[in-house]
């Protein structure tokens, strides 16, 4: 199985991370459908030629070879549930969510057997949605992960996806791993930026603030009804890391209590080790 | 009293932002001059061009009209302590340290009346120290704090100072609200950043690393002896931030336990209001 020009390809689904695949996939020459509840979108999307064909009616599905989903975690589930005997037979099926064991507990038990679902996260995004503003560049320099099956031949379809969408890393994590490191790098840091903003009203400062402080709450600009959902859906795995980060930062307040340098100096230089293996080759 | 091009200038301490002066000072065709006690900075400086003289010996400040010092807390403390008889009768002094109330309180009681010392913080730096990273072009976009006291002459001079290093913006402040803006601005933020690389051993995720976990850990490559003294000169402000935010993550981590929906998304709005007020514009 390989995606070819004669490949039929159907987003479901055009925010941004659907209008992404759509733009790409369409530039590079391939026959992209797409379904979504918003005619404005599929509108947008056919003048822009990001896709061939488009309909508010999910039965446009029925044609297709290999269908992306770009759904919320939990609109995704729901649309299996309700659509599922649409998909044609032995079709191959992925989806962009960030979140992945829950989705996967949630939606084996009741999936058909012929489909070929190959749970996929493209770790890229904006601080907008909507298919207005896609941009398939965020791809560049982006992670691909992709949560390991049984399933070869799909699991080679959606690498050569992730390929032909230009991702710089291609990946391969169980789900659960997928989660405890979406929880720490992601959703933690995500808390962090949220928190930082909200312990005071600090909107005075602005005129001091340099880019140290910008860098850390970029992020508390935030999809309220996206992250409530991802974070609900990782909320045991999440927690477990905010509970980890806070006895850390508990240590660091008694050290600094206790003025012991030997304690403080020995985290500054541990975090300036580790945090240059970070530093981008 | 203004800054002109027969206004002697001596930096005391060629370090980074020592260096950053002179560089600055002297491309502007200001009379530089430099004290060190490294002979290798000061030689580096003079071939450079930053200075047009310099000595490791002290008494070099007897000439000069204005003294910039560009010392750790500490080290400015002990060489005022140590030197202040050098310094010619009716100076003006200023210093680039990052915390001022217990500064101000530790110099002023021994101070010499006749000397004017306008006590300001450069907010700007680099990873990395020492006169041979010193780069002027750091000082744009930044701000300059000017500690207020009753000396409105030198503090005029101050600012003339500053705006020939091209800051952004010049602000006024008393120590105390200094101190809290920087222990929760800056020093919170490297705080938090640090136990982010401490909290766990997570150098095996760096292949998932995407941009938000690289921008909230990038000050975690910390100076040490220099940041050790920065904190414990502000213990007590920073402390007080932490345990604020602390108190704040705590309540997030409550409010994901209990998947209160109405608070979270309440609070990831207001994280969104105000981090969009400290947008560049």
């Amino acid at each position: 199985m390989r995606i070819t020009k004669e490949t039929k390809i159907c987003i479901v689904g055009l925010g941004l991370l659907g209008g992404c695949y759509a733009q790409k996939l369409r530039a590079l020459g391939y026959q992209v459908m797409a379904v979504d509840k918003d005619q404005t979108s599929i509108n947008y999307a056919m003048e822009k030629n990001y896709i061939i064909k488009g309909s508010t009616d999910p039965s446009l599905v029925k044609n297709a070879d290999l269908i992306i989903f770009g759904l919320y975690p939990q609109a995704l589930i729901n649309w299996l549930e309700t659509y599922q005997d649409l998909l044609p037979k032995g079709c191959v099926c992925t989806d962009v969510t960030g979140i992945k064991q829950m989705i996967i507990d949630k939606i084996k038990p009741f999936l058909r057997s012929d489909i070929h679902f190959v749970f996929a996260h493209p770790m890229a995004g904006k601080e907008v949605s909507g298919v207005q503003n896609s941009d398939a560049t965020i791809f560049k320099n982006a992670n691909f992960i992709i949560i390991k099956n049984d399933d070869e031949k799909a699991m080679t379809m959606i690498h050569q996806l992730a390929q032909l969408l230009e991702f710089a890393n291609i990946s391969y994590l169980d789900a659960q791993e997928h989660d405890e490191m979406i929880a720490f790098l992601s959703q933690l840091t995500h808390v962090i930026a949220v928190c930082l903003m909200n312990c005071k009203d600090n909107t005075h400062l602005k005129d001091y603030t340099g880019d140290s402080f910008r860098d850390l709450t970029r992020i508390a600009k935030i999809n309220e009804d996206l992250w409530y959902e991802l974070f609900i859906d990782n909320k045991e795995t999440l927690l477990a890391q905010i509970v980890q980060f806070s006895m850390t930062l508990n240590d660091f307040k008694e050290a600094l209590q206790n003025e012991d340098e030997t304690k403080i100096k020995a985290l500054f230089r541990q975090s300036t080790k580790r945090r240059k293996e970070f530093d981008k080759k």
